[in-house]
């Protein structure tokens, strides 16, 4: 057992796929979960979503050895400032925020002495959210980085990489200025496009809704599925990774431009060019286990 | 029976799912094939790919009753010259082509009298290509938009709409203006978006390859499997469908500098209410079957 007691604070996507992922390799003795919504926590009563689902805050870490912040990247300093005063001498506090510098400032100086806080980001997730979305499976074989500050304490950091092992992630450590560039170019400013190709098409006079929608199976379909996940963490993503997401979409909108002026003057070598060495990139996925093979995915209709 | 002799001229994703899919529903007599490639067509062969496989266009086109261009949409004309002395009378001529003006208008003035040509786009694909990457199912429920010219005869739409049908398709007729505008908008841009962004991703010198492919779970790889499209096919598109091409990339890079400045004046509001608005579009896509419900599109890991 590696912990004896974990409180997930925010009851969504993730904390939901942890508690299965933990129950599933029967990693942790309790655990205790709160989420502010009173609807939310009654659902998580209704599917058995936590051993024990908590009305308060302090309820829920009281005791704990670890707790995992679950909320909006935005609002972790405001949780954290509550949690300090029932904190366990000797408990790991984590979070699974997509962005690791912001939350790093935000939550550090709440930190009573005595208590390790150790940042960690699951690379992982759907376009689904909310309690009812988790799923054990979610974190096989993806990521998980770990994000410990300098003199972090040696045994909570090995102890954490430990849960997340059992749930199934493959496990790296990465500072918090890299590990906020990375996800700006590998999750947010992919998200921010697809979000604006999302609401271009929705925003045309000439094009109605219900051919986009029919006719959308020719790739602007997984541009949905991206602009389809929760609103409220994607907006505090980006007001809290901005430097870093700014900067790639600085980069995208010079390379966009330059593929505009190909298409522009006919310059067909330029564009076959490009269109073959993104196809390596696609290989390398693959190949690491990050995505199938299959058409499509495997999507039911297309499926060989 | 609806046509006794059909000819597919080019031999990749779109000619061997039609190849499958006229086999599985019984559509047609024989099917002939040709390729340009001694290879693509020794594939064929060796896969069952068409009843007969040709060593030249003269002898596929020769009696036949459908002709169906599945060449890239940059070399229709030539193929539709190369074809034109052998073709049947009352023969029909269609293509596959994604762009539907510039097809037309390569097309078109080389197709003799007494033969129909009527023009077609499946809506329909998956990231992979060449003859092997077939399968019957790729057109189910998927969309064709057949594009017939004023005064085209109605007997022969009439029965390449019921081969589409019998292949899986819905069908739909539209005019080639905005058949290249709807596609610009659901499948064009969106393909340069996502070649753009793996572009920018592999050009990054502060990010590694190995950590764009490990980290890719979380929005990019969906990017990925865009941009593994055939480069061919797409320097095509976006040569012959320009103009509309280059309006929606307009209209898509004013809306990102737009939320880019959200970004950076941290106008939460605005952000939170575009994301919200965009989760609409994504559930007219789940119910017009367009797409499944099951997260990460059910891919095997993190399927529930």
């Amino acid at each position: 057992m590696i912990y004896e007691r974990v409180a997930l604070i925010g009851l969504g996507h993730i904390a939901s796929s942890m508690f299965w992922g933990m129950k599933r390799a029967d990693l942790v003795g309790e655990v205790y979960g709160f989420a502010r919504s009173a609807e939310t926590r009654q659902t998580a009563r209704d599917i058995g979503l936590c051993d024990r689902v908590c009305n308060t805050i302090e309820e829920a870490v009281t005791d704990a050895d670890l707790v995992v912040l679950c909320v909006p990247v935005g609002v972790m300093g405001d949780v954290a400032e509550q949690i300090a005063p029932h904190l366990k001498a000797g408990a790991t506090v984590t979070d699974v925020g997509s962005v690791k510098r912001a939350v790093i400032d935000a939550v550090g100086p709440h930190i009573p002495k005595g208590v390790h806080f150790v940042p960690a980001h699951p690379l992982a997730g759907t376009e689904h959210s909310g309690p009812t979305s988790g799923f054990a499976e979610l974190f096989d074989g993806r990521w998980c980085l770990i994000v410990p500050s300098d003199g972090a304490d040696e045994a909570a950091v090995a102890k954490l990489r430990a849960l997340w092992e059992g749930m199934g992630s493959k496990v790296n450590t990465m500072d918090a200025e890299h590990h906020d560039l990375v996800l700006a170019v590998t999750s947010h400013a992919p998200h921010l496009i697809a979000y604006t190709m999302v609401g271009v098409a929705d925003d045309l006079q000439r094009v109605s809704d219900s051919e986009v929608i029919n006719y959308s199976a020719t790739g602007f379909r997984d541009f949905t599925r991206i602009a389809a996940s929760d609103p409220t963490m994607w907006r505090d993503v980006f007001l809290t990774n901005k430097e870093a997401t700014l900067e790639i979409l600085g980069r995208f909108t010079e390379e966009l431009f330059a593929l505009q002026r190909a298409i522009r003057t006919g310059d067909g070598d330029h564009l076959h060019d490009y269109f073959t060495r993104t196809r390596a990139i696609r290989r390398g996925i693959i190949e690491a286990g990050q995505d199938t093979d299959a058409p499509n995915f495997g999507r039911t209709a297309g499926r060989k």
